[in-house]
């Protein structure tokens, strides 16, 4: 069989098609002269699988989607507390292109709405020969997983209309919050928003923020865990509407938009989405692209309060083996959260006290939270405490190395089967 | 062994115990006159599993916590479309008790500052016999699993000195928000917040929510998973400060707070955790609950943006079985919602065509959300298309009727064990 | 002949006749049973000269006029310190029914909003005996030179449906600017909204204003100067509109309004002004009364920045008398204040030194201010330092007894002519 | 003698020295490094008469002093409608450098906050040769009675460091208010703050406000009446502070300062004020200047609402003359406006009906407006109903063609004396 997963996306496409909502963006002839119609919908899971529909091929500029990269690109170099000392988290409750600064601090309200955007891309540090546009080139190049490009054209046209933009950096420089020349900030701003991208680009990166900053498809860790729940709390309140609770409650996906016609969003620990669709509404966003999003959330259920239950599935089996049944094994699966352990210490309360040998196996472990690791190495002690010798078997070295201090002589690094070898 | 979790929420009690901030409220002599250095903490898990540690019998009012089950209630009786003609779910960015209504519709901005929550309390329907803070009194009674009763001292002397929340029942029965005597809807409102409970209690109520709106210890149903979903979307974003931004970054957690000293907050999925300590800061919180929010947050990954991928622990096992191994059985775990039935379909991408008989087991699933019925059962089509026999084995009842729809003659009622004999 | 002022007032009248835009205020029955073409203008001179045309003798209710009265009486009685510690003088720039607390003192921004005229009704100081409403019905009385009496019906039926003013009374109560029983407060304002009056009343009542205090009829000071100073320039900015500028740059009359009907216009030293027609706009003043405001404004110059210049009429005539011609008299006359009392400084610098008696004339003067009399006494003591007797002629007794203090001796109370036959 | 106004100007002067309040404007090299000390103040009368003291030959640059006088003279060569449509006339509330846009029509809200001025700048109507702060350099000229110059020097300084000019700008370009570049809008701005003056200028430029546009010592009309009612009522409400409701109560003079630490006052008819002293206080005004400012309208009555009562003064003398006294004069005097014409007209009434000649004498009037000579000759329509033959002696020539009217036959230009003559 094949997965009906892209005849779905196919669908929502389809009956989506209708909605002529909306006109293009026209502030720059680059943007009025795209065709209108183009549409196309991409998914991604957070193990980099990726589906797409429509013009998936078709490349656009990021524009404001660029934000919450550039947000996380700061965030990653210099630090949360240097990053909030220039920008807020707060929904500004206005329009994307006021100043909105803070009452008391004078700092924009939020990395989303332009003002923030600006000093955001002013906080990505400053070298010589890399200019902060290309450093976020290249840093959404690793998390699309392949060489992205700037749009010229796009970059050249929005130049010299950039008035509005050119007014936040003047205002920003005055107060301080940026210290450099404006012009040259605002500019550099200007061209990370004509970075371009297609949606199954947008699938991948997105899908690096729905794996906790891991991209799927390499393994590597290109953002720290903190730095995208950052990086997805400010999406939440302030990446869509300037009323965050309608979002949230009605979607219920943190995301940003884009007024060339992007829409991108993020379920942490599921998937990430992207659309394209050019026609923008009256805030700026797809208008097709929005009721995409209320579809998939209404309709697959896919809405941050929508929590998983995952505890219950954090035994995947229990049974007794080796001489005389005296070793029990306990197989793990899952992520090892906080959830997850409590249910676990709560199976091995019943285990009772006596002789028999303890194996904890972390080997179909996707992941182990510090919160996990420390909770699981009580249960070891306590267990301990109750006469029973315990090993934690973690074939696939996914304990870190400070996850295991002081502890280190209860883990066995061999396959079970191996280890259980000893004891037949 | 015993589970170390009584002993982590002691030992994080115990810590913050030194925090002496904030002051008793002291608008109306009872609140002033309860003991500063009461202390209790309680955590619930969806299967309703309750920890708790301090001062966990001692009751106390329940005052705005009790705004978030009011709006609940109201939702569940009247839909949301009739709650949000009368009040909003956007965060006002002003304190709690500003009218804050919204500009065009001129009602409250959201259930949680004290105008959205009157207007709520007017919106559970009328009945002649029984009062509307009766009506909310006996439904958190049910959702705790005991009888709760009101603090007629504390209801008393509030009354007294009530001057603000008058003065907004007043301005909303201007606005026509309000359309009864604006003097009996504040006095009921006021009695809702004198409902008395411990911490063992809200953690038990909060269960509730983290469980999807069933009571976990009765399996009952007490509120539709929409009504869940909205009551802790608004909680997000409006349940602790004025701010959005700061809470959801720093916690995470859906939350709210009462006046005389408790906290509630709800990681759906997860867990529900609750304080008590009277000493309240300048925004009306609970100094020492904000602080072990804040702890438990960040000491034990409990933030809505660290997202549990569940997708993978969906597959329990797949094996041959019968004559000529000609059955297939997939046994399924955990929840499906849409991550989970994508992995699935996946994974039964692999599968190839054939006369194989396949079994789907729903046995141990925990839940299945309409769109994973969906999912499944477009599954079990493609199977068939591809030549294999298909059933899928439900000896729980997981399936509703109308996730069965169509799909009747594929679903089998028995055990496992029992179906797979005949095919021995 | 007879003067054209009526013919003209009745022109005005006949040529607004047309304008029937506006709707009778409907929210108490009473308002709305009135004739919505009964149609009233009156003019009052600083000498107390009333003309008036239309239906002149129909009574309505003062409503929002009584404001400004409140604010006079009150400042009359406890002096501008204490009233400026609970209302503020700055337009809110927000609707008149909202609360528009200052944002740091938290008081009602002015006296002409519900939530200030609420307070400013407070501040009328409270007597056993008399109510507040009844005090202000007794000083309107007087400025208005006749006894007016409260509409009961319009009273007892507002009381009904003061659900806005209920709620700004509970809400000043909370914040501490009222410090008695809200109920009560809010009733005597109310009551005092319903003080009965005719046009003509009113143009009395604003003669008073206009003549700085002193009720041009029986010549008693009903207000000092300072009062009326601080009443008018409250009316100016934030009597009318939300917005002061449009008011002020079009009309240019400090004024007030009231729902049922009435306007009310003060230029100081020159006329009162009252309209009546109950036909209220959008912003709840009269309709065709704001029509008639800007045609008198813009037809008649009456506007606060058309200055008049008064200086150069201060001296009626210079003349030599006595025996040689050695007594020079100047005859002055008008108003002796900054700007005349410098050109009268100007003039006496060409009286060339010698012994001649100079004699300055008061008779002829309507006030003297102290500025007046402070630079008055300081010419004559030049006069005298060149050589000459001086004296200053007061048969009027205009000056106080502060004005001529430490001067005594220069000033005969005789009729010119009496104190000039010395000399012959 | 000699008049004591000079040594009134010192007292004033020397006892407001000891106000140290206050710190030198130092964004900019060039104001930092004026002598603090310096301190002026001049004083000039509806006839041009000027008094000064202090360090008054000192120029200094106009700054936001020079926003009123763009105002002018965009109000003077495009009209009122047009600048309406691009600078609003409300008080913004907000400090003077915010953009402070009115909702609805995105339009500065007033001329003296900083967008306005620099949209105001943009009004004056382009010319290729002559550039519009050269326009308003000359304009000024013409004011002040003298050559003007600009001030280079702090003109580049400021260039260099005005962002938050710059910022405004583009913002206002964003929203089409400005339809040029705003880089040279901007700087022709900036230009415009640095023309340099000395108090005695601006009591002279002040006074042709204060004399309704005419220049007082050449007798040119510079401003037409209404747009001098324009600028003042713009200053009352928008000149000194973001609230305009202290300034009015306690001041009471329509006023504009200049960060270099100039404030002008204007009261109409009667006088203009111009104080200079560098140290500023924390809202950009003069702290010396503001502290005189209050002295002299405390001290000396200057306040818009001690309106003063002109009427009584109108007429200066009636006698009878010619054969048989069958001529009777009326000599008036002074200003002939509403108030003034009403008492006259009331005056008249008491001419009994008959044959006798009524003269009535202009000479000595030193104004006469529209709605004066209207009712002037309402007055001898009358009279000659009543059988009187009736003439007005213009000698002077103060009634303009416009205001004769359909009246020419009755107004003799010849000298009173001259023309009693023949009815000796």
């Amino acid at each position: 069989m094949k997965t009906p997963v892209p005849d779905y996306l196919k669908h929502v496409l389809t009956s989506c098609r209708d909605n002529d909502k909306g006109a293009l963006a026209d502030y720059i002839p680059e943007l009025a002269a795209v065709d209108p119609d183009k549409f196309a919908l991409a998914l991604s899971t957070v193990d980099g699988t990726i589906y797409s529909t429509g013009d998936d091929e078709v490349e656009f500029t990021m524009q404001s989607m660029s934000k919450p990269f550039a947000y996380a690109l700061a965030l990653q170099k210099v630090g949360l507390t240097k990053v909030m000392e220039k920008v807020g988290v707060e929904p500004s409750g206005e329009a994307f292109n006021q100043i909105s600064l803070e009452k008391d601090s004078n700092i924009p309200k939020n990395p989303m709405i332009n003002s923030g955007a600006i000093t955001t891309h002013s906080l990505i540090p400053y070298k010589r020969t890399v200019s902060r546009a290309e450093q976020l080139r290249r840093f959404l190049s690793g998390l699309a997983g392949r060489e992205l490009s700037f749009d010229t054209e796009v970059y050249t046209s929005e130049l010299k209309t950039a008035f509005r933009n050119r007014s936040l950096g003047y205002m920003l420089r005055t107060v301080g919050v940026l210290e450099e020349d404006p012009e040259a900030i605002v500019n550099g701003y200007i061209k990370q928003c004509s970075i371009k991208v297609t949606v199954k680009d947008l699938a991948m990166i997105t899908a690096v923020l729905a794996n906790g900053g891991i991209q799927p498809q390499t393994g590597k860790k290109l953002l720290d865990r903190s730095v995208v729940r950052q990086v997805l709390s400010v999406m939440l309140t302030c990446g869509m509407y300037d009323a965050a609770g309608d979002w949230l409650t009605t979607v219920g996906i943190p995301a940003k938009s884009g007024v060339a016609g992007g829409i991108i969003g993020v379920l942490p620990g599921q998937v990430g989405i992207a659309v394209f669709s050019p026609r923008i509404d009256e805030h700026g966003h797809s208008a097709r692209g929005v009721e995409i999003f209320e579809r998939m959330s209404r309709e697959m259920g896919l809405h941050l309060m929508e929590g998983t239950p995952s505890a219950q599935t954090i035994l995947q089996s229990r049974y007794l083996t080796g001489k005389r049944d005296h070793v029990v094994v306990y197989e793990l699966r899952g992520v090892l959260q906080f959830t997850e352990s409590e249910m676990l210490l709560r199976i091995l309360q019943d285990e009772p006290e006596g002789k028999k040998r303890i194996v904890l196996d972390l080997t179909n472990l996707t992941l182990i939270h510090n919160v996990g690791a420390r909770m699981l190495f009580e249960g070891v002690a306590r267990l301990k405490k109750d006469g029973h010798p315990v090993v934690v078997v973690d074939s696939e070295g996914i304990l870190s190395e400070a996850q295991m201090k002081g502890n280190k002589r209860v883990v066995v690094k061999e396959k079970l089967d191996k280890y259980l070898e000893k004891f037949q």
